[in-house]
């Protein structure tokens, strides 16, 4: 049932190409569901894969094309006129239809839409390319089933039998007063159950789950996760049922901004994938670089300035990657715990204090672990000055970066700046310059104390 | 609709509790839905909780049990007899139950079960228990509406009505042959568009997603998602329809693997949230802090042996931490980039070399940028040989973090190793040691030869 795609097929479907073997082809192709032979034209190159495209049937191309790659599908429309486009949107769920518009060249947009033949789709996408990106609006469908409160279980089901072709998959009937405002729904299942005369307002469910169009999508998202629903219907400012978001959309929003946090954590400062273009890696990695950089810029004056110190005793250079290393982990260790808690809501209210007790906790025992090893360590390789230093130090800096990691993330989310920019490079730099520091001034003690 | 849970909500929560105001407490309760008051549950201590929870209608508690933290359930049962369990699990989906059966001690499953009254939920449940962690089986639940293939559109339809109480949400019934063998499904949607007398054999889709109970919970979260599924069949080894997995579950499955691979990353060893034991979170930790310590210590010997170098050289102790931040970020970089792509399957096929080509690129106009900027400052600041050193050693090192941030993760991902692992501190110690070493062979290099 899942089929594994080789690169042996993948070369038997170019060489059917080559040999233009339509016969071959279109039985491979009938195979298939169209996310698999998406995979398979994003392995092809432009002009196979507009050879393929035009051999799919009309039922199942627009849902290829929407689940292409986003490159290789820019590339492939191009090839396309506008009255070819407009076809394909014909065919597409409004939700999808908009998307796959909006990513046109703006003087494209209206010739595309000028040719969508049936009137109330394209209405439809032009409506919905409106609405601000992250919005619950952009992620919306105008494809429902909506009901008079008034009405009978028999016209609710004559009303699905008329829109059967528009509505793919129906998971409820929403129901609506007078004025076209959202009041309840009807779920399918009771649909089944009732009487055929039964009124909806008898049987349908009032206290439900919505959002408005304003609502941003992570909170569509998080709603939808929460109360494990697997569509959501969309009011106006009037309180109208205007649409509704189906769970698929929703998983690539959590997906989007798991990718997008992972990355801040990394110090990417761009959404990119590894598909991206050269300049574009290059420039959403160079900021943190540079902050990077300033941080080792830092670092090199504080040691500058224990110049006399190092001529005396050179085996102080020797720990420095080490204590800037542990600094860096411990922090990133604390702050993933952290963002992590943040983004899943498992850190509630006003629990900083507490937190940060927890996280001091571990690092002293994670402290003294690993200072009393480098103690040892280092008292049998040179002498009790050093590994006091050294051991000193380390256990003070697991403390502070234990400290940073935890308070850094907090804070940043309180000003809401998201906390998974504090897990990378942030925390990661400014526990150097601060470790060196303790390292240094640890030293100067020690070795001039005794 | 969305209600913000205060500090101050909590507070007259518990103040009604004190004074047992049952009254206010019952009204305060029935305006929220099961996962808020598990939250609200969350917020108080044992016996509050056990007192609020008594007050729920019987209809909603289970639900909120399913819905508290794990350690807050835990503590809760605890209070419970066996029988006051089984009342519970009575009420469940069999997937639920069984998952919070699994929680409880050892011996106590088994009396928990003798005390289920519906015969058919406990041998249910005792089947889901028996199914490894991590495969379908242990996610499906076992209440579905299945109908074979000869009965009628109006059979169906009595057959849902029988089974109505047993199944919560309802997206499809299940078309199996005679020997109960899964052959396809019939949406709600089509069975209340067809005539009631049409035979199911006539209308339903034979050609449909499905899983084994022993499919890892990963290739079924990976299925769902890609062909949009809300609910998924499981068949046994005969083929038998067994139970059927719904989406909210699969949520559950995503978020972990994300929590996971963002753990990994961040050189935490086991699943941990920052609710877990001072001891657990200490453990889970320490693992990659002492593998950190030992590149620390490798990282020492190798300074070590330019002792004399930094003797005449002090300047050279400077830029250490520059050295290992920049090689420690452009890893992190570099393994994210393939980590994600890993993770989303937009790295397909056998494209090592190109993603190696194009990362050695980002860190050629990376490492150009920032090794001209540091030799300019350290030119500023000391003499040309230390900008030599320092700007030729950092581009190095960017160019073989990028090279380790590539090829690390797409060799452990060949090896079946999670390759999250690989951006973490193992890339980060890695090129600690490479950056050290790189910087001390250029300035010796450099230094001995002018």
């Amino acid at each position: 049932m899942q089929f594994e795609i080789t690169s042996e097929f993948i070369d038997s479907i170019k060489d059917a190409i080559e040999e233009k073997n339509n016969v071959f082809l279109k039985e491979q192709l009938n195979e298939f569901y169209a996310q698999d032979i998406a995979i398979i034209i994003n392995q092809l190159n432009l002009s196979h894969a507009a050879y393929i495209y035009e051999l799919l049937d009309d039922e199942i191309a627009p849902n290829v094309l929407l689940e292409l790659d986003d490159d290789k599908r820019e590339d492939l429309l191009t090839t396309f006129s506008s009255k070819q486009i407009a076809e394909q949107l014909d065919n597409m769920q409004s939700d999808d239809a908009a998307d796959l518009i909006a990513e046109l060249p703006e003087n494209r947009q209206e010739e595309v839409l000028s040719h969508i033949e049936d009137i109330e789709q394209a209405s439809d996408i032009a409506e919905l390319i409106n609405y601000e990106d992250g919005t619950a609006g952009s992620l919306m469908a105008k494809e429902l089933v909506s009901i008079y409160a008034f009405e009978t279980v028999n016209a609710c089901i004559e009303e699905i039998r008329r829109q059967t072709d528009n509505v793919d998959v129906m998971y409820a009937v929403y129901v609506v007063d007078n004025n076209e405002r959202l009041i309840g729904m009807l779920s399918l299942k009771k649909l089944i159950i009732s009487h055929p005369l039964a009124r909806v307002e008898e049987i349908y469910e009032p206290d439900i789950q919505f959002v408005k169009t304003s609502t941003t999508s992570e909170e569509v998202a998080e709603i939808m996760q929460k109360y494990d629903l697997v569509v959501l219907p969309v009011i106006d400012q009037l309180g109208r049922l205007v649409g509704r978001i189906t769970i698929d959309d929703v998983f690539d929003v959590i997906r989007e901004t798991a990718d997008e946090n992972i990355q801040r954590m990394s110090g990417i400062s761009d959404d990119v994938d590894s598909n991206d273009h050269l300049w574009r890696l290059s420039r959403a990695r160079i900021p943190w670089l540079l902050v990077g950089m300033c941080g080792g810029i830092v670092g090199s004056r504080i040691i500058g300035s224990y110049e006399e110190q190092i001529k005396i005793h050179p085996e102080m250079a020797y720990f420095i990657p080490l204590i800037g290393a542990m600094g860096g982990n411990v922090g990133v260790q604390s702050s993933a715990i952290i963002v992590q808690g943040l983004a899943n809501n498992t850190l509630l209210g006003d629990k900083i204090l507490p937190k940060l007790a927890k996280e001091l906790g571990v690092g002293v025992i994670n402290g003294l672990i690993c200072s009393i090893l480098i103690c040892g360590y280092s008292f049998l390789i040179e002498d009790w000055q050093l590994a006091a230093t050294v051991s000193v130090a380390l256990f003070t800096v697991i403390l502070c970066a234990s400290f940073l990691g935890t308070f850094v993330p907090l804070t940043m989310n309180r000003f809401k700046i998201n906390p998974a920019l504090a897990t990378g490079p942030f925390v990661t730099t400014l526990n150097d310059i601060i470790g060196i520091t303790i390292y240094f001034l640890m030293g100067r003690l020690l070795y001039t104390s005794f």
